[in-house]
C-alpha cells in the first residue's frame, strides 16, 4: 500500500516556513507499514495543485494533502479535490454545528467566511478538528483514498495521530493487506569523540538487515538509530533488541538514553533515584544549566539553587571564591571552577556542587585562553574533580556544549 | 525564470529528519526574483529520482537538487543526473585535490570511498564545499540548468548563499532576464492580546498589493510579515517601508524589533545604550531568563548576576525575602516577587532587579494558584512594579512565556 504526501501553501514555496508536516506524516505512515515514496509541495494554485493530486492518484493508493483548508478564498484544497474527483461541494451541516461550538468555547462570533469550511466533496467523510475550524476530509475516489488535512501543525498533528492513523490501520486490516512496518529506536551516547565513533560502529553501519543502523553525531552527542522493517510490532522489536544489546554492551556507560530522552531528563531521574541534590554556579553558561535542569518536571526535588556569577565580585560574594585565586589564575581557570563548585555546594547545602567558568565568546578570548576554553568542576562530599574543555562554535553553541558536558559530568559521578 | 527543488533522501520519506533545505533554498530564490512553484522529495532510488528530475527539467529552467552526493553507494544523485542528461561521469582531479586538503586539515586519511565524489558529469562545473567533501555540481542540459547540492544543511547553506546565488544572479543578468524579486520584512510585536490582533490589522491583512501582510501569532508574540514583489531591491524597499510606517504608527511601543531580531537582543541593546545593569532572581523560570540574556554577546556589560531560588530558604538567604511574607502570602505571590526583585537589586548593586515566581507545572497547582500563574516584579531606583500572568501550556512553554514577559517588562521600563 503506497501513500503520497502533498503539502499545499505558497508560504512553503517562498521559504517563509519550514515544512514540518511532511516529516510528521511520513513518520506516522512508516510506523504502520504504509510505503511512502514521494512528497510534493505546491502553492495555492488551482492548476498546479490539481496536477499534483492527479499525478499522485495515478500512482498511489493513498494521497494525503496538508494545508489549504482555511476559510479564505486562497484556501482551495477542497475545491480542487472536488474538481479532480468530479464530486460536487455540498454544505455539511454537522461541520457548521461543530464549528459554532468551537467559536462558542472561544467566546467569539463565527465569521461568515468560515462557512466555506463546511463545503465538502459529496460523500466525503469529515474529521473533527479540536484545535481549529478546518475539518479534515476523507474522499474515496476510484481505488484511491484522498485525505485532506489542515496545515497548522497543532491542528494537523492530533488529527493525524488520533483519527487518520486509526482509520488507516482499520482499513489496511479490512483489506487483508499486510504491509511491512518500519520501526526505529535511537540509542543516545554522550562523551565519545566524534572522530572515533565511525570507526567504532563501522560493522553496525554496514549491516544489511533485518535491522540497520544510522548515525547522527553532533557536539559530543551521538545518536545511533536502529531501523527495521518487519511484519509486525513484535518482530520489529526482536530485530531492534538484538542490535540494541550489542550497542549497550559495546558502549556501556556512554549510553545515556533512548529515543527522545534528553541528557537532562536522565540526570534529573538519576538524582531523584539516588536522592541526591545539586546546586550550580555558572559563569559562561549564564543560567543555561539551571534552565535545562529545571525544564524537567520534578527538578524542584533535586535542584537546590543556582547562581549566575558573571563578575569576579559575585564569585567572591556568593561563592567564597578567593580574591587571590582570581588574581593568580584568572577567572577562567580550574582553580576558580573548583572554588565555585565547593562554594555553591556549601552555600546550598547540596550533595553535589557544580562550578562552570569559561569563555563563550565571540570576544574575550586570548592566545592562552581562547574562546571555547571551559573548566567544569564537580564537588561532592569527599572530593572535587574538574575537567577542561576546548569547545568550538558560536557563543550559543559553546554555552550548550558546556552545559551538556556538565550534565554528563554529573551523570558519570552518580 | 522558473526553478524547482528536488530533495533527495530516504530519511526524509521515513520522517526521520525535518526538511529545512527546501525552505532555505526557496527563500534564497525568492529574494533574487526566481519563480518557484514546485518542490519534490524522493528517496535514494534511481527510477524515482530519475523521473523527478526529468519531470522538473521538462517544466522548469533551473532544477536544484539537494542530497545524495555523499561517498556511499546509496548516494546516487550524480549518477542519476549523468543518466538523465547522457553526460558520462568523469573523474575530476581538481576535486580530489580539494578533498585531500579537506582531510589534511582534519588530520585524517582520505577514505577510498570518497573518490566517488570526484566523479561528475562531463562538462559540469563544480562548487567547492568548505564544510564537507561533497562538491556541488552545475550541469547545463538543453535549456535547463541542473544544480546539485549536498544534503547536510551546514554544507548546503553556505554553498547556496556564497556560490549558487551569485552564479544565478550573474546568469539571470547575462540573459537579460528581469524577474520580479520577492522581498519581505517582519515587524515583531510583543504584549498584544492574540484575540485582538486580527481585528487591529484587518485592513492590512486584506491588502492586495504592491505589498501584502501576513500574520503569525504565538504566545504573546506577533509577527507581521510584509511581503512585496517588485522589479528591484529599491522598489521593494519603498513598498515595504510604506506599510512598515503604518504598522509602527499603529502599534508604537508594542513593536520591539524587525526580521530575526529577538526580544533578548532588543533588551540587551537597550540596556547597553542606556548604561543600565540588571540582576535577576528566578524561581519558576529556573535560570531561563539569565540564560536568554547571556546568550547575547555583550551581556557581560549589563548583566550583574542571576540567582535561581527554587526553595524558600534560598529566597530568604540570598534575596532577603521575609519569612513572614512567604508564610502569609505564599512563595507564589506578588509580595514575594517584589521582595525578590528588591533583594537581587540590592545584593547585586544593579540598576534594575527582576523577581519571578510562579507555577510552571505540570504539578504544584491549586485551585487558587493554578499552573501558569506567574508574578513578575521589577525594582528600579524609585519604585517596584509587578505584573500577574496566567500562562497556558506545558512546563517549558510556561517558563518561556514568563521569561519573555520579564524581558518585555524590562523593555517597557527603560
Amino acid at each position: 500500500m503506497k501513500a503520497e504526501i502533498i503539502c499545499v501553501g505558497t508560504e512553503l514555496l517562498l521559504g517563509h516556513i519550514i515544512n514540518t508536516n511532511a516529516s510528521f506524516i511520513a513518520g506516522n505512515l512508516a510506523r504502520i507499514g504504509i510505503d511512502h515514496y514521494f512528497q510534493a509541495t505546491v502553492g495555492d494554485n488551482h492548476k498546479r495543485l490539481s496536477d499534483a493530486i492527479s499525478a499522485a492518484i495515478s500512482r498511489s493508493d493513498i494521497v494525503i494533502t496538508t494545508g489549504g483548508l482555511g476559510p479564505t478564498v486562497d484556501d482551495i484544497t477542497a475545491q480542487v479535490i472536488s474538481n479532480v474527483t468530479g464530486k460536487q461541494l455540498v454544505l455539511e451541516k454537522s461541520i457548521l454545528l461543530d464549528m459554532s461550538g468551537f467559536f462558542k468555547r472561544l467566546n467569539r462570533k463565527m465569521p461568515k467566511d468560515n462557512i466555506r469550511q463546511a463545503l465538502i466533496p459529496e460523500g466525503a467523510k469529515w474529521l473533527k478538528n479540536p484545535n481549529g475550524t478546518a475539518p479534515g476530509l476523507i474522499v474515496e475516489y476510484k481505488a484511491c483514498l484522498i485525505i485532506a488535512l489542515p496545515g497548522p501543525p497543532r491542528e494537523m498533528q492530533p488529527m493525524m495521530t488520533d483519527q487518520v492513523i486509526p482509520y488507516l490501520k482499520d482499513r489496511v486490516k479490512a483489506q487483508g493487506f499486510r504491509g511491512m512496518i518500519i520501526k526505529s529506536r535511537s540509542v543516545r551516547l554522550f562523551g565519545i569523540a566524534e572522530t572515533s565513533i565511525n570507526e567504532k560502529v563501522k560493522d553496525l553501519l554496514s549491516l544489511s538487515g533485518p535491522a540497520t543502523v544510522g548515525i547522527y553525531a553532533k557536539q559530543g552527542e551521538v545518536e545511533l538509530k536502529i531501523m527495521t522493517k518487519a511484519k509486525d510490532d513484535r518482530a520489529a522489536d526482536i530485530n531492534i533488541k538484538k542490535i540494541e544489546r550489542i550497542i549497550n554492551k559495546r558502549f556501556g556507560a556512554l549510553v545515556y538514553g533512548f529515543d527522545d530522552q534528553t541528557l537532562e531528563q536522565t540526570v534529573v531521574s538519576l538524582l531523584i533515584k539516588k536522592r541526591k541534590t545539586i546546586a550550580v554556579a555558572e559563569s559562561c553558561t549564564g543560567g543555561l544549566l539551571a534552565g535545562m535542569v529545571t525544564n524537567i518536571s520534578g527538578a524542584s526535588g533535586i535542584f537546590n539553587e543556582g547562581i549566575v556569577t558573571y563578575s569576579n565580585e559575585s564569585k567572591i560574594k556568593y561563592l567564597g571564591v578567593k580574591e587571590q585565586t582570581l588574581k593568580k589564575y584568572g577567572a577562567v581557570s580550574c582553580q576558580v571552577a573548583k572554588e565555585m563548585a565547593c562554594g555553591i555546594r556549601n552555600s546550598a547545602g547540596a550533595d553535589i556542587g557544580i562550578g562552570i567558568t569559561g569563555i563563550a565568546g565571540p570576544t574575550g578570548g586570548t592566545r592562552t585562553k581562547p574562546v571555547g576554553l571551559v573548566f567544569i568542576a564537580l564537588a561532592s562530599k569527599n572530593r572535587v574533580i574538574y575537567k577542561q574543555y576546548n569547545f568550538q562554535g558560536s557563543r550559543i553553541e559553546i554555552k550548550n556544549q558546556a552545559a551538556r558536558a556538565a550534565l554528563n559530568l554529573i551523570r558519570n559521578n552518580l
